[in-house]
């Protein structure tokens, strides 16, 4: 027996009984009973989105709902301006590329957050930008970006701002209205706690209007569609919805909403905090700012001397931990911690121990139970339930 | 209580293990155990297909995998034939419009097959054509085309054979490579025996040549990045995957393989005969022909005078079963039996019973039993378990 713990940015553990209403026996989606499901999981996106525009929901990865957001609003040759910190702004470059855009490109450091003076720049000196993207947490190096800055600056403008928070929505306070955020991406496997397979889409009012003067071919993506089935008292989906995950996703909302938006945020700061307390008290160094907002994923530099690669491996097969490594160009520099969604306190204390033992195994100098320490420090002061 | 039964042709019940092997912990997609998970379902999936041809999988509705087809395989202006008939037909038809093909249509009648000889005849008028859109199974109406005679047909032309498989696809024997059929898409929901929420395309060399040179746009359905991280050693998938239906379909595939390939295509024969005598033994008639190879659907003519939406609802309502209703044009006036997938002798029973108590309530004359007798001649003479 090896007993599992998956300490990832995605997909995340997700509750046993979300889990078991996935379980339950598939209903039928032309039928009353899923149009309540789809209304109740609509609502409870809007809850947690914190926004009164419309949410569409597809059965795909996050990057198909990126990719929607691309179609749906970009034509080919508009100007966009996108805002790159890491593996997944690069992921708007590509997919704004494949659709024909004008892409103005800000390249940040990766482990560093976008700098919204530069936005305002850009779109000063191009008036004819359309749309900018950017990440709200950067699921590959932990950053979180300052939406509520970007969004007054785009919010300013015509231009619409298209913010992937895959990895941040439901762990770090991101209300979409008074942001001014126009296009919101997320994922069912973060911190809305099911597993992969769903991906959603909240669309305001100014973004509508791109969308629907846009001529870009769109058919299974096409948000036009998606609104037109998805609303109203008989509302579906346009084309066979992966019930089970939509089952499991109300479940899950149903348990968010217990503990209260508030509280979700609150814990993750603290867990968030706890794991970046417990890195530094290893010695170890933070990949990126100490941001106490920064809490869906906590990225650590690989000590030098130590081969990166191993440290994940040997987590896994020999303690049954799933930790990140780096993606894109950080591989093998940095590891990363998940903890959005279903993450309590011991989840950071199994982590931090497993990667003590782990870096004593490779050879490194490790001060035993130091990392727990110091992050027991933070986590038993905690105000809210962990 | 109401104690449900899911009779629709999709999405279809699921057995209890495979809900429970989907309810499992959710694991890492980046990780040595995804890679074999992944492996073993291509492996399955190409069982399945009869196929040594690529197969791709992709988080997304059937309809996501339709439009990959057509994203990957057909540039604007390109010729293209559809043999339409019925509403899936149509959704070739939107679908090859969406992305600028040059349609040649041959609309064949709802409930009728499509011609090979017109196939024929329209790739001899139009040798610029590249590729032949047709279903399978048409969900909407019953109808198994005759996919062998249209493969030889259009495999002696420089076209490609794109079939819609979804609802037939592990019900009635399908031969991808032997037929010819160049691009086969499937579903996960149907006669693969899990939730909807994963879709399948298994493609051809000669379909590969066209992909490669195809200059239209697409990201996440790009099949050329799909075939690359999703095949050898260390095969994943290029964005996250649905890994609970991934670990379903895994354990569905495992019970197919253990009925054995030849005897699931029995069992559908058997109960898609059973279903048939039991109407027509009720004295209602059948829409479209009386195929003995058409087994994922018995589509049935509302009676004249009875509402044909009402059937459905009190099916539904009163008796906890669902029954699928009629598509597009035929609304109200037909109503479907799905049986592809895990059904067994009873589902047909049940489904037969509660249309005799249904038909009763609103008013038409019923011999009771009658129905339900004649499918216990048929499925008492199964040579092969129900």
């Amino acid at each position: 027996m090896l007993k599992r713990y998956l300490l990832t940015p995605g997909p995340t553990p997700v509750p046993p009984e979300v889990l078991l209403a996935a379980a339950e026996p598939v209903i039928h989606h032309r039928a009353p009973r899923f149009t309540e499901i789809l209304t109740e999981v609509v609502a409870g996106l809007k809850y947690v989105y914190q926004t009164t525009n419309d949410v569409l929901i597809f059965a795909s990865s996050g990057t198909g709902a990126m990719e929607s957001a691309v179609v749906n609003l970009v034509a080919p040759g508009d100007a966009v301006l996108v805002a790159s910190c890491g593996n997944f702004g690069e992921r708007w470059v590509k997919l704004n590329k494949t659709w024909g855009a004008a892409i103005t490109l800000l390249d940040f450091d990766w482990g560093t957050r976008v700098d919204p003076a530069q936005i305002a720049a850009a779109l000063q000196a191009n008036s004819k930008i359309k749309a900018v993207f950017v990440q709200f947490s950067e699921t590959s190096t932990g950053v979180v970006n300052d939406i509520r800055a970007i969004g007054e600056i785009v919010g300013a403008t015509d231009a619409v701002l298209v913010v992937d928070a895959i990895s941040g929505l439901g762990a770090t306070d991101l209300p979409t209205d008074e942001w001014g955020v126009d296009v919101c991406v997320a994922g069912s496997q973060k911190a809305l706690m099911i597993p992969p397979g769903l991906a959603y889409v909240a669309v305001s009012p100014k973004a509508w209007k791109l969308v629907e003067s846009n001529p870009t071919p769109r058919f299974y993506f096409d948000w036009v569609a998606a609104r037109k089935k998805m609303t109203g008292d008989s509302a579906q989906t346009p084309y066979t919805p992966a019930v089970s995950l939509m089952v499991a996703q109300n479940k899950a909302i149903e348990m968010i909403r217990e503990e209260g938006l508030a509280n979700v945020f609150a814990r993750h700061r603290v867990l968030g905090r706890a794991c970046k307390e417990g890195v530094k008290a290893l010695g170890l160094e933070l990949f990126g700012p100490d941001d106490p907002e920064a809490n869906s994923v906590t990225a650590v530099k690989v000590p030098a001397g130590i081969d990166g690669g191993k440290i994940g491996k040997i987590a896994r097969d020999e303690y049954g931990v799933w930790l990140a490594g780096g993606q894109g160009k950080l591989k093998g520099q940095i590891f990363r911690f998940g903890h959005c969604g279903y993450f309590g306190a011991f989840d950071i204390i199994v982590g931090l121990s497993c990667v003590e033992m782990v870096l004593a195994e490779l050879g490194h100098p490790v001060k035993w139970g130091a990392s727990v320490g110091a992050a027991e420090q933070v986590l038993m002061k905690s105000e809210v339930k962990l």
